[in-house]
């Protein structure tokens, strides 16, 4: 399986890394140095007419577009096989989120804070598309997507193996600010909309709530995720 | 002038502000609820079928768009005219952040952790469109944003009435941690792919850095927003 990559940025990231590229699409005498460096690693280029380019791809693509293998996600015990627990490692867990614009954030903010992996649902949740690839600049190649059948259950597995667990709830009596960090931790992230469910609310630790003092108070998802990731690390730090 | 938001939620919350809505394009029999609010508040309904309301509008809409007056921006001086600064204040300046679910975004996080104003360049910014309110979720309504013709002079007036000015930057050797807050402060946000511009980087009191640990090490400018804002407020709770 394969999925396209759009852009200049993107493709240069890609051409970084060890991703494997399957083809480039070009418009013809565009991105000549990212051509030079698909050139040197014998990649397969497809020059196309500007007007069969735009026919092709739509959106930002920047006159280059990349088919590069799929990211890979893996199974909960691979992921607990490899992982040192007494580093105390963040792992997060998405319920609900299904934009691939906040699940891209959010997987770049997780590079940036050490979380050591992000636990998603099968089946409902977002899959790693070009877009969210796109959006995670790169750190898709550097976090562990971890795919489970059911999340309840893995919040169990985890606890069993340690890890304590922390849901997100506007209406949590506990601060951010009391996520005791000396420990495992697995923290859950919900959706703008509906937040985390209330089955995964009443069978974490304990909930938080980030403390807010505006009139609307509700944040975007990958910015709660971006606030608490940064919260842990600084107490770590 | 006018601008048009699209969907159910932004118009309900429209709906509950005090903006005033000239008009209120939907899918005939679609969006009741909605249409018997617009009705009790006497605004002019424009029913269309959905192959001509399609035609008309792109993009996420779910079938209803308002058409409302436009958002206003204020001068600096009139933003410090109602302004109190012995509350030690926190405004954010935005330089060169272009995309408008950024600009939503960080308005919305700006909203929620307490800022009192969020200034930006007149011409090369951007303009507070549909899509800027929409993605704030309302937000818009109880930040001012303040329209300036030169960030750099900007900032000198703002350090004369006793702010204190911070800008951000990946190479800066101070952490976001030690930001003072004991006085008011004004935080500059610079774009993602090029930070802040060189001349506000010299002409703050000083820059701070967001502590990484990851290998990619950059986040989104919402994302980043967000970290610093709520870094502030937590200080002050």
């Amino acid at each position: 399986m394969s999925i396209k990559i759009y852009g200049k940025n993107p493709s240069v990231e890609i051409l970084q890394s060890d991703k494997k590229i399957f083809k480039a699409f070009v418009i013809e005498n565009t991105n000549q140095d990212i051509v030079l460096k698909l050139k040197k690693k014998n990649i397969e280029i497809k020059p196309l007419s500007k007007h069969d380019f735009k026919k092709q791809f739509l959106g930002n693509h920047q006159g280059i577009v990349l088919e590069i293998e799929d990211y890979k996600t893996i199974n909960l015990s691979e992921f607990l096989n490899k992982i040192d627990l007494t580093n105390n490692p963040l792992i997060l867990m998405l319920d609900g989120i299904t934009d691939p614009h906040n699940f891209g954030a959010i997987i770049r903010s997780a590079e940036a804070g050490g979380v050591k992996g992000i636990i998603i649902p099968k089946n409902r949740s977002v899959k790693i598309t070009g877009t969210v690839a796109k959006v995670s600049s790169g750190a898709i190649e550097y976090v562990d997507i971890i795919e489970v059948t059911n999340l309840r259950n893995t919040l169990d597995t985890l606890k069993e193996k340690g890890f304590w667990t922390v849901g997100t709830d506007l209406n949590a009596k506990k601060s951010y600010r009391e996520i005791d960090v000396s420990t495992p931790l697995v923290l859950v992230i919900g959706s703008e909309g509906k937040g985390i469910s209330k089955l995964i609310k009443n069978n974490v630790d304990y909930n938080v709530k980030i403390d807010m003092i505006g009139k609307i108070n509700s944040l975007n998802a990958s910015v709660s995720a971006g606030i608490l990731i940064f919260e842990i690390l600084r107490k770590k730090l």
